[in-house]
């Protein structure tokens, strides 16, 4: 209680009253966390939810306190023991990333601090200037370029193609909306191209339509003349062109396109050229991949993920853009009250809101930093061509395996394959796959997810996990083959 | 090392190689950040970087490990020292939160589990599902509402105009693109609406022109008459108004517009209503502004912050949506590889990623789910209305002291207000009240923002923090009277 000219008041804050009851409980959550992700390889990878326990969701919302002792109570009986699984070393499903101890306490520090990372001179936003920077330095992309820490890939791509929409549009479309265009402002990428794509180019009031999907070769990569002619034919019929987006790593089974033809056509038909590398971006890192992803420094924009293969705790994508006055000028508003100042606070030269979606930013940043420090480039290096390996060696082993069928190139790190029982057809085959996905899920024994490649069912493994061993991929062949077996000889 | 079929292999990990190490340094960082929480008001709200600080940061990724324990050194020494100083009792800049204790480190479990929130069958997507159920409770929106958590304002201002583009364009604007409008879909607020607003409608390709802004009342309202007046013209023009964005707490002042003659507005024009209710849809836990914000129900989509008026760590924001189905039919892809199972990881029915633009997703709601078991939501409502008894008590000490000038209405928890030096005209003031507030900032006094009210600048205080109390505002009243007086004799 204090008193202040006259006025008594009882003053509340929600620090706690005792901060040597929150240190020790802060210290049991450090302990209870490490030894869950210590011993994360001895549990299932994921299990169902009982009903009772899905049940304990649905209350009303607490009125009087429980207590900080009691809210992580129900956190570590209820919710801990239920993961997605993908901190597991035999999670492979979709592309998600593992995420690191350290990545998780640098997240706590990160909140403590709390800084809006929207603009202003604080130290937080250098450390986002410096992990932009080391990004660029990573992938070959120029130092001058600007970029943002974003939530993810689909945010990435959206922040990428709105550049290219107000870059290319050919008149402010800013101010004037998509309506004011002469022809369709259309966009161009593969049928491989990621879902997030289509995403962004609806949101940005381009519609589906003027997304235009080229054919792929056998690889899965882009087919470059089917592309070229569908660019000639939308001039002839009245579209404007704008971008094409060029994959560093589809999602399906991990294809590059040919990025420095791509480069080149684009920079001959005056088109932006939008690299999605979510993933694939990262194999930079390996010497292997390095000539063949070159050609990334040519893009206007580049979208990619921390949190998939550089393993960092979620979120963290990231976009680069070639000439950053082009990105500042497609998104910066400035408003009265955010104008810039030349000392205190709200001065600074990093407004990172002037360059995205966010006003309000998290320092997703800090996580990047650390680890970077922790481990440095090249072990990330490593561990990518690790990955990378180790979906060689399961390709090798489902070759092997005579009731197995791979069914995609193994470019980088997805392996599409199937059980095939002899004498089924692929409708049979599909449902026995799906059967076979769902009882690796049930048993816990692994996560992959599934694609659908030609219309048929396959398993796929995608492996952006620092946690998987070799053995791993024998265990999953092992399990694949006999759960495989039982469905098939149950006639499943 | 292992041996697998032959292949002796190193594997490495990201993994501790000592985990009792990584288990002794994550206590040293619950240990320090509870000291520094603890202490935070015996700092400076804020100072500069010393230049030789800057320099740290612009040096290359290191290549080589320098471990966890330097990686900390490295964030305790040069980087927590430098804060934005939101988490201070006397930052009241822009509307910024401040965070907590718990929040931080439920932001380090969140992590620490790191599922990705887009979707499947885990617990974390119940808690997820939790926290939005109790969002709509608290605020009393229809339970059958669907809901979203997003990294903040502007995203939730966008998702909730993404819908009403999708539900009002009247053909099918994800196919068609907005191009295919017979007239521009117009969207309307006051000349106080936030900039976000602004992103979201150029981003949807509607263009800024589209966004028609009616002027305010002297309480800084939306003038009824004249949006009603705009909105006939336009259609007489041929446009299509599709969408009425209502305040729920203006960035300026924190005016609340009439909600309840808007949604009446909205129904008989068959006009999305859309409310930001950024931080002022909180105040609904105060009983004295209930009934004010009770037509927030009305509404066909909210979108309003947890990290502002609720506290949390960043990044934290909501968008609910009346209409569950249309919310999901404005974002849903589905494609094949994420095609929904009935068992298994990929079941259940928690698919956030078709209601919005992210795929990959956070653990944002853990955070809001223990602050909310640990203080309960009346407490909220207490602390929420000490912030609002904050604002009139600085507004009445204002109103008292003859050397300063109350700018603006007070209906929140914003305060407008000048220093006034006898005889200067605004032009003057404006550079002696800028001077002034950068000076407060360098003196590391506290941490208000600025406002432009009628061309002149005026210091404005935002009141979104736990830590502040009543005596803070008299030494802000005091040091601005000081400073003011000093630069006044200057002649500045």
């Amino acid at each position: 209680m204090t008193v202040t000219q006259g006025h008594p008041v009882v003053e509340e804050t929600l620090d706690p009253e005792d901060w040597d009851e929150l240190r020790a409980l802060g210290h049991r959550m450090v302990d209870d966390l490490l030894d869950y992700l210590r011993t994360v390889r001895e549990r299932p990878v994921w299990r169902p939810i009982p009903p009772e326990l899905r049940a304990r969701f649905r209350v009303p919302v607490p009125r009087a306190p429980e207590g900080a002792e009691r809210a992580y109570q129900d956190f570590r009986d209820h919710v801990l023991p239920h993961p997605m699984g993908n901190i597991h070393p035999r999670f492979w499903g979709w592309v998600i990333g593992t995420g690191t101890p350290l990545g998780a306490l640098a997240e706590m520090l990160a909140a403590g601090m709390n800084p809006n990372m929207g603009g202003g001179d604080h130290v937080p936003n250098q450390v986002e200037a410096q992990v932009l920077d080391w990004c660029k330095e990573m992938l070959g992309y120029p130092l001058a370029a600007s970029g943002l820490l974003v939530s993810g890939g689909s945010m990435a791509n959206l922040v990428g193609l709105a550049v290219a929409r107000h870059a290319r549009a050919g008149f402010d479309v800013r101010q004037k909306g998509v309506r004011d265009a002469a022809g369709p402002l259309t966009v161009y990428g593969s049928v491989e191209t990621h879902s997030s794509v289509r995403k962004a180019v609806e949101l940005l009031g381009l519609g589906s339509e003027a997304l235009r999907l080229a054919p792929v070769t056998d690889e899965f990569e882009i087919d470059l003349a089917a592309l070229e002619r569908m660019i000639a034919e939308d001039r002839l019929a009245g579209c404007r062109p704008i971008c094409v987006v060029g994959n560093a790593g589809t999602v399906n089974t991990g294809a590059l396109d040919d990025l420095g033809a791509l480069a080149a056509l684009c920079e001959r038909e005056r088109l932006w050229f939008h690299v999605d590398g979510a993933f694939g971006a990262l194999a930079a890192l390996v010497p292997e991949y390095r000539r063949r992803l070159a050609p990334m420094a040519r893009a206007d924009s580049l979208a990619f993920d921390l949190h998939k293969w550089m393993y960092v705790p979620f979120e963290a994508g990231c976009t680069l853009v070639r000439d950053a006055e082009t990105h500042r000028r497609a998104f910066s508003l400035t408003p009265d009250y955010l104008a810039h100042a030349e000392r205190g606070l709200a001065a600074g030269d990093l407004w990172f809101t002037d360059y995205g979606v966010q006003l309000t930013r998290g320092f997703r940043a800090l996580k990047v930093w650390m680890s970077l420090k922790e481990h440095g480039l090249d072990k990330y290096g490593r561990l990518i061509g690790q990955n990378i390996e180790q979906a060689r060696y399961l390709a090798g082993l489902v070759r092997e395996a005579p009731d197995l069928e791979l069914m995609a190139p193994v470019p980088l790190n997805i392996v599409c394959f199937r059980y095939c029982a002899t004498g089924r057809g692929d409708a049979a085959l599909d449902g026995l796959n799906q059967e076979l996905l769902i009882q690796l899920h049930e048993q816990g024994i692994a996560v992959p997810s599934n694609a659908l490649l030609g219309g048929r069912f396959a398993l796929r493994v995608a492996i952006v996990n620092h946690r998987s061993r070799l053995d791993d991929f024998d265990l999953l062949v092992r399990e694949v083959r006999r759960i495989g077996a039982e469905l098939a000889a149950r006639g499943g």
